[in-house]
């Protein structure tokens, strides 16, 4: 079906119902970062597939907002169709309400439709607020109009054994029912993002790419929990578990229904930002309360890994580093030979990943990007023909990461292939010197990621240079490789850093046409020294694979920074080389020598 | 009048307007730093006379919260009395909330007295919250209790020409008009802090110690202003301008019964943070509207300085220099005499500041401390006897700043009186990491100050060490030395650093017991760089007094910070040399070598 007979037939359809424009989103009911195709109405609708944007369909328009990452390939795809693209947070681009307020100007009637189950409460109040028109929820109307649409899909769900997680489902469920106060079975806490089910059930599933979930919602009660999920999906050795630690599992389309019939007595508890408008809705007139404070919620629990996590994320970081040096070297033993382009070096390093029986995949889409193609950030090429080959010259940049068993990885090394120039060496040693900045800051309790950005982004910004995007994410569990709620970016974040947060830290400069520089280690929130008036936290660094020291100008890089990166390559020798060939070990000290 | 018969009047008192417990804070009705000893109630009652600190008194008790510059000053100051210390932010304290709340535990009846002229609209709001009683406002109750207590008086109110101001009321007031959208006269924005109306009105008067200000109220409005003071304290010149400018006089006491007749269709505009509850009640059922944009503030557009302010803060430190190196010879000719104490060090540097004939006064109360004295943020001494002799042994602290006509000073300078141990000098050198790393900063439009705050505090809690207070306050210009709204610190404010802003850049350590150790410049954003996406800003510094660089691990503070200490010295040399008698220059031509 092409674009034109597709937004034809919605027009049709709106018309139908009444409403004079749609809003489509990208994501889908459980606000995940991955979602499957069957919620892709966006993409199908315009042919714009990257992860973000919004469409908004009128009787005579259609537009797409996305932002600055994707405008060159939302323009490419858009060729062609009658949709316009409007650029985010450019100058001169209004907001959604803002088009739709100037398009419907002077009629303060107009209807705007929004599929109630993909639009968060929040998102809903700020359009509701926003628009000089009204919004009316309806449901999804495209299971008529997309006639190749994909159904929803379960996989098979598993369960995470405690000696990888660490925590019974029961003690997680008591913290959560101590920290939100349930003292009686009045309060429910509505679950829609499928990794904190994951997370708090010791469970993982297989519904989406690169994140190990099961499509579900689950509530928690005082004494127990719900999930909403495919029944025949759930292992044996799952529901067995399962039983035992007083979770029921009812079917995934009966969760609206459940909460249609809750007792009026009920008060339950929900996070705005991931809870839709149809999960308010079918709860009907019960009082719906936000909690106040993340400590209650399962994606701040989440966030504090515990000791067992922390070790399984070590072991995570040695098998992937171990990885990492095989193909560091595999690209220097081959570089001459003109067979190695962007696809096969990402396909290796997931080769050399699966020697671990406990790889379960990727973290993400791999991104290798030769020069100018890695001045995007988020460049990545899906099969051998679009790649670029890797050749002896300027920079080639690898961002790529592992799910294991019992941790996630996610790491970005930059390396030279020639001789480099001034400018190249410097904004590599910049790069370098904010990543390690951050790795060597000492902070109180009580910070906020935003207060430590700038001993990422400063040796940067000093020079004029900029990069767009935060220094660091939260990273889960063999879970969601972006998570939060954590977050080291300049923007404001409440949210405090505490010991057992675990994030990346990726400070980057991006050249446009020429070159992308990036150096990613992952840091975990460790207990640093405590006096009688302050306890002091510090990160502990757990990648383990050697940064290039070929690209690095040492009067830039300073004393203490040289010190921290000779120190960090002799951990990476000693963790590294007992795993190691005798020949790459000789590789690999020469990598990590002293500078 | 001693404490136990005040206390024994002041709950007499209570229990005829039938309370149970009253809060009586330390400020004024106008909220500014300095206050008249009229209102100086809580000093009276505790004995306790330090800036900061909350008293607390019920039938049967009596408590002071302060923080911690004032632990050891308060401890001291409440001995004999039976007063409780309450040591805020210490774990284990609870707020003055929570003690009362269980203090009165089962009794949700308890009600709770403040007087409502010094309490704001919202520190109103938290206590009404956070209290399970109720708060009841009544009026100051003192007169008849405080027998000796003096009245408040009015002193004379000068134009600060615009040749200092650099911008007329009336410009000033568009400005607001249009930035509040104030479009008819039914709006009307409502000022109580004496130093927002000094500014907007380009006055300044003598009512409080160390800020140039006249007690007085204001409400602005579309066409004009009104300014509520004593009338007959205005120069003539300044009745001129005033008139000139829209402005009319109305007297201090006809404040409230204006606000209680004002036109049912006003609408009116406050900014909380510094209005009483009084207003309030005052405007009655008149719709009260808290500014949502600072932008629109008085204290925002004082905030942000023109030209001429900054010309003239230049010219400020340009002569506050001057009279600084007169005071550093000066020690440094005389520490052997033994005839050096802090209560003359400080004389003298008035003194010297006094040879500039636009000279108005100190800024705030001179600190001049020796070694252990130092270890309190806040010390100073108010006479000769209780002074420190100055003797060639540790460190010397010295925290003085000046009001000139054209511009106010805040500078602090610690200097080594003797060889140092190598502690000492490496604490002091982190101290100056930490201040020139802040100065150092590039940071890109839209930066709060919470973000940079760790560039001045790393170096110190890489050690594992702290310091309690911020980095940096806003300075006003010829007004109070601690200005908002903007700060550099831990805590979140979302108040971003513009162009034109000045403030003080202030890292410290203290050892209790010891020594203390802060190095303070003043620190102007300015515009730095711009590229087609971003804004930078930097700072330029304004102080221009020499650093003690005997004090200094080399090593420790790493290349990029000598070399910025190098480029200081040459030009503070360069600015006050030709102001210098020759043996001066000798002087501080040694002082500012490089390292």
């Amino acid at each position: 079906m092409d674009r034109a007979t597709a937004l034809k037939d919605l027009r049709a359809c709106l018309k139908t119902i009444g409403v004079d424009a749609m809003i489509i989103p990208s994501n889908d009911c459980h606000f995940g970062e991955y979602v499957q195709n069957y919620f892709c109405v966006r993409a199908w609708l315009s042919g714009f597939d990257g992860s973000a944007g919004t469409l908004v369909v009128t009787a005579d328009k259609a537009l797409l907002w996305t932002d600055s990452r994707y405008f060159i390939q939302a323009a490419d795809q858009l060729k062609g169709s009658e949709i316009e693209l409007m650029k985010m947070r450019m100058e001169g681009t209004p907001t959604v309400e803002e088009w739709l307020n100037t398009h419907f100007r002077g009629d303060s009637s107009f209807r705007v439709a929004i599929d109630g189950s993909i639009f968060s409460i929040e998102e809903y109040n700020t359009l509701s607020s926003k628009l000089s028109g009204s919004v009316v929820v309806i449901d999804d109307p495209f299971n008529k109009i997309w006639k190749e649409r994909e159904p929803i899909h379960f996989g098979h769900i598993d369960l995470l054994d405690e000696r990888y997680s660490g925590e019974s489902v029961i003690s997680k469920r008591q913290r959560i029912a101590e920290a939100l106060q349930m003292e009686d079975e009045n309060t429910v806490y509505i679950l829609s993002k499928c990794d904190d089910i994951m997370y708090l059930c010791n469970l993982r599933g297989c519904d989406v790419d690169y994140n190990p979930v099961a499509l579900s919602y689950a509530v928690v009660r005082k004494d127990f929990i719900i999930i909403f999920g495919n029944e025949t999906s759930f292992s044996a050795q799952a529901h067995e578990y399962l039983a035992y630690q007083s979770i029921a599992i009812l079917p995934y389309n009966t969760f609206f229904g459940y909460l249609e019939q809750l007792s009026p007595d009920v008060r339950k508890i929900v996070k705005y930002d991931s809870t839709s408008v149809k999960v308010r809705e079918s709860a009907g007139n019960i009082n719906l309360v936000e909690d106040p404070t993340p400590g209650g919620t399962v994606s701040y629990l989440k966030s504090i890994k515990n000791d067992t996590e922390t070790d399984g994320f070590k072991e995570a970081f040695l098998m992937d580093g171990i990885a990492w040096c095989k193909l560091l070297k595999y690209i220097d033993d081959n570089i001459e030979t003109g067979t190695l382009n962007e696809y096969n070096v990402a396909r290796q390093l997931i080769e050399y990943r699966k020697q671990c029986i406990d790889y379960r995949g990727e973290s993400f889409e791999p991104i290798v990007a030769m020069n100018a193609n890695a001045a995007s950030a988020h460049y990545s090429v899906s099969n051998a023909q679009d790649a670029a080959k890797i050749i002896p010259e300027g920079f080639l940049l690898m961002d790529t990461g592992a799910h294991y068993l019992f941790g996630t990885t996610d790491t970005t090394r930059t390396v030279s292939l020639s001789p480099l120039s001034q400018v190249q060496m410097d904004d590599y040693t910049l790069v370098l010197k904010g990543m390690i900045q951050l790795s060597m800051a000492v902070f109180p309790k009580g910070t906020r990621g935003s207060q430590l950005d700038i001993l990422a982004r400063g040796p940067i910004m000093n020079k004029g240079k900029m990069y767009f995007h935060g220094t660091g994410h939260g990273i889960g569990h063999y879970l969601c490789v972006h998570e939060g709620p954590q977050s080291i970016r300049m923007e404001y974040n409440p949210v405090t850093l505490e010991p057992g947060m675990i994030q990346s830290n990726e400070p980057a400069v991006y050249v446009e046409g020429k070159y992308g520089i990036r150096t990613e280690n992952v840091i975990l929130v460790t207990s640093y020294r405590k006096n009688d008036v302050n306890t002091f936290y510090n990160f502990e660094t757990l990648t383990l694979v050697p940064i290039d020291t070929k690209c690095i100008n040492k009067d830039l890089l300073g004393e203490s920074c040289i010190e921290w990166l000779n120190d960090y390559h002799r951990q990476v020798f000693d963790s590294l080389s007992p795993y190691l060939s005798d020949e790459e070990n000789v590789w690999l000290s020469q990598k990590t020598a002293a500078i």
